[in-house]
């Protein structure tokens, strides 16, 4: 027989997980769409050159490709969705002035070249569109906040860092080609002597010099930012600062729930973002729950150059903080239904009748026709979670347990019309 | 600039179309869920060994595979949920006794090798196993009929057919092998002529040739069961139009709300249903809204025999059912929400803070960064679907057209705390 394993970093989800994960989707979206963001559904895979017009270089490198086998192209698994909303933005959104506010959540995978490993993720995101100002950057850190609130995570840290400064700051410094990568590698690090020995090739002015070299310690309370602000060594670097100050301060008064943290040594998606990055971080998870930010010159890419911010909530991430915050209690009952879901033993039609009117109550009704009698069927209710057990009279088995049952005499009432 | 366009059969979906998806899902996974069947998520691809063991021949064709890039085994892009959710069925339940009750929704891509096309489809379904008796068939019949009645087809033809009986026929008629899919393929074109020439050369009893002649005709109401019962020529087809007889009976005490068509010239999907076969039709969709029967040797592939039956519901075909009865207007509004959308313009903390209190609220709330004016701001409220624009004082538009606008003074609330 056939091996039943399924490829590395491939699940199923059962039961309880699966309606954790749902449920949190759905929250997600259903928040977004409080917010005013447009539901959109966008293709599992397209042109590779497509795709790849709208991702960074890691994400580049994620993308599990194939040749097509009615074109003979190759295409791509998406890795993210962000492209493909950046791509519908800019071509189907081209004559919308703005404010565009678009949202989607759906499945993406990601390949891990070095753990030869890949993984199937589940992601919901939204996309502000024609916001330049820090009021964009505002409304979507306060919807992240807001969003994760919803599904059960009310006070997440919010990390700040901000791509335009370290892409200043990487600019400035004037350091030889194959010297760039290094630098940023070594910030991402926090690695100050490495960092130093890398900052002794750069040809740009001293000042700059010195605050790059600082990058890796800039990390804290918003307090922090007081201290880069005090002496910027150029102009492009204190915009930067200031529009990262403007971010927090409207944050400040606006209240949002969470933590400010900011990073200014953050170069994660460098050749992505252009602004704002934004991770959000809960315990219980030991990756961001969210990331997103600013990515001011993407739409561009597509054809129409029109800033915009975002995230992208990792839905599993988002479950595995639920479950580890409940100490791997299931976060939420593995079946929906308004009301204890009732399961009925008996004659076949009468207890069809009774379910289906239990059900035109909104109540989550199912008949046993496996034939389980007394313990066994109440053994099966409690795994399925049915909280009551319905025997009908001339059903086969024993008199109910009292802790599970409401009785054996149950009728079905006269049978209500439905057209 | 590389051209956007996207694979052929990938497409993406405007918030209109997204939201009428999106609630039908919704929607069918509610009802599945009321009626005890529990939420799965089963990943995007398997290997294509595994997949491939629960697949009829023509949806093994209708796979996309590829090498997986960690592995370099083949992959196969589920083209089907179903057998993945038998898979489930027989590994991870193997010691339920049932009956098991799991419902999914997921995206599945199937390729046209002819058409040099693929179509990437949303299906939501359901699979109950362990319930071998009509009474599994009924349930299973009726929740399709419930779940179509629920996103707003009430009446749909439900079309019986039987691949136990189109089982027993062929194999009692004794043709050639290479006559058997030849058979097949003029019993489904109901060509009576072009079947008559292939049954020359059957070699079985003459009564199981005149009744395999009849098949392509024996399609109706339920009635044209009494003619096919007359005189079963074996006891297996007897067996089966038993079979047939007591899931309909059922079916009419039980009162699903569907019109019964009887098609006994179903072969479709003969390599996989042993009993009991699904269509669902509804007007305004040229293709079955909703698929299925009962596979009773599929769980045994994934090695636990155990009877199974089951359906998918197309969305992609139901949405566009609903919208052909709705005359081509979308069938939901494209952004949800209780009570109608309020989009704000004025200064932006006012704003914003006004947008939280409705939100919290339940309702659906934006603020317009962008800056429109006048005729403008309501030309983009209409386009984005809000009610009400409200202009706070300060804003910079001219007073409200009263059509749409609650008015210009509207002040934000003191702001209730919520942690």
């Amino acid at each position: 027989m056939t091996s039943l394993r399924l490829p590395a970093g491939m699940r199923d989800f059962a039961p309880a997980a699966a309606a954790a994960r749902r449920r949190i989707a759905e929250t997600l979206l259903r928040v977004f769409e409080r917010w005013g963001y447009a539901r959109v559904i966008t293709p599992a895979f397209e042109y590779e050159e497509v795709l790849a017009l709208g991702l960074g270089s890691a994400a580049r490198e994620a993308a599990i490709r194939f040749v097509e086998p009615s074109s003979g192209q190759v295409v791509a698994l998406r890795p993210d969705i962000t492209p493909q909303i950046a791509r519908l933005a800019a071509t189907r959104f081209r004559d919308e002035p703005g404010p565009l506010r678009l949202c989607y959540e759906g499945t993406v995978v990601r390949l891990d070249r070095r753990a030869r490993s890949q993984r199937e993720l589940i992601q919901a995101g939204i996309e502000l569109a024609g916001v330049p100002t820090p009021d964009g950057d505002v409304e979507v850190i306060a919807l992240g906040a807001a969003a994760l609130a919803a599904v059960g995570l009310p006070r997440p840290t919010i990390d700040l860092g901000h791509l335009g400064l370290a892409r200043e700051v990487l600019g400035a410094l004037e350091l030889p080609d194959e010297a760039l990568p290094l630098a940023r590698a070594r910030i991402a690090k926090r690695d100050r002597a490495g960092l130093a020995e890398v900052l002794r090739s750069a040809r740009g002015p001293r000042a700059v010099v010195e605050f790059a070299s600082l990058l890796p310690e800039l990390a804290g309370p918003p307090s922090i930012l007081a201290v880069a602000r005090r002496r910027p060594p150029t102009p492009g670097i204190r915009r930067a600062l200031e529009n990262l100050a403007a971010v927090i301060r409207a944050l400040e008064q606006r209240g949002v729930a969470g933590k400010l943290h900011v990073d200014l040594g953050e170069v994660r998606g460098f050749d992505y973002y252009t602004g704002i990055r934004l991770h959000g971080f809960v315990a219980g998870a030991p990756e961001p729950v969210l990331a997103g930010g600013r990515y001011d010159t993407l739409l561009a890419r597509y054809g129409r150059p029109w800033p915009a911010v975002g995230f992208a909530v990792d839905v599993e991430a988002t479950a595995g903080a639920l479950e580890a915050q409940a100490d791997g209690r299931p976060a939420v009952p593995a079946v929906n239904g308004d009301g204890p879901g009732v399961l009925i033993s008996g004659p076949s039609r009468q207890a069809e009748q009774l379910a289906d009117e239990l059900r035109a109550e909104g109540r989550r009704a199912a008949v046993d026709y496996g034939g389980l009698q007394g313990a066994a069927l109440d053994a099966y209710a409690r795994r399925w979670q049915f909280q009551e057990v319905v025997r009908l009279r001339g059903a086969r088995s024993a008199p109910a347990t009292p802790a599970l049952s409401r009785g054996a005499t149950r009728q079905p009432k006269a049978r209500s019309s439905r057209s």
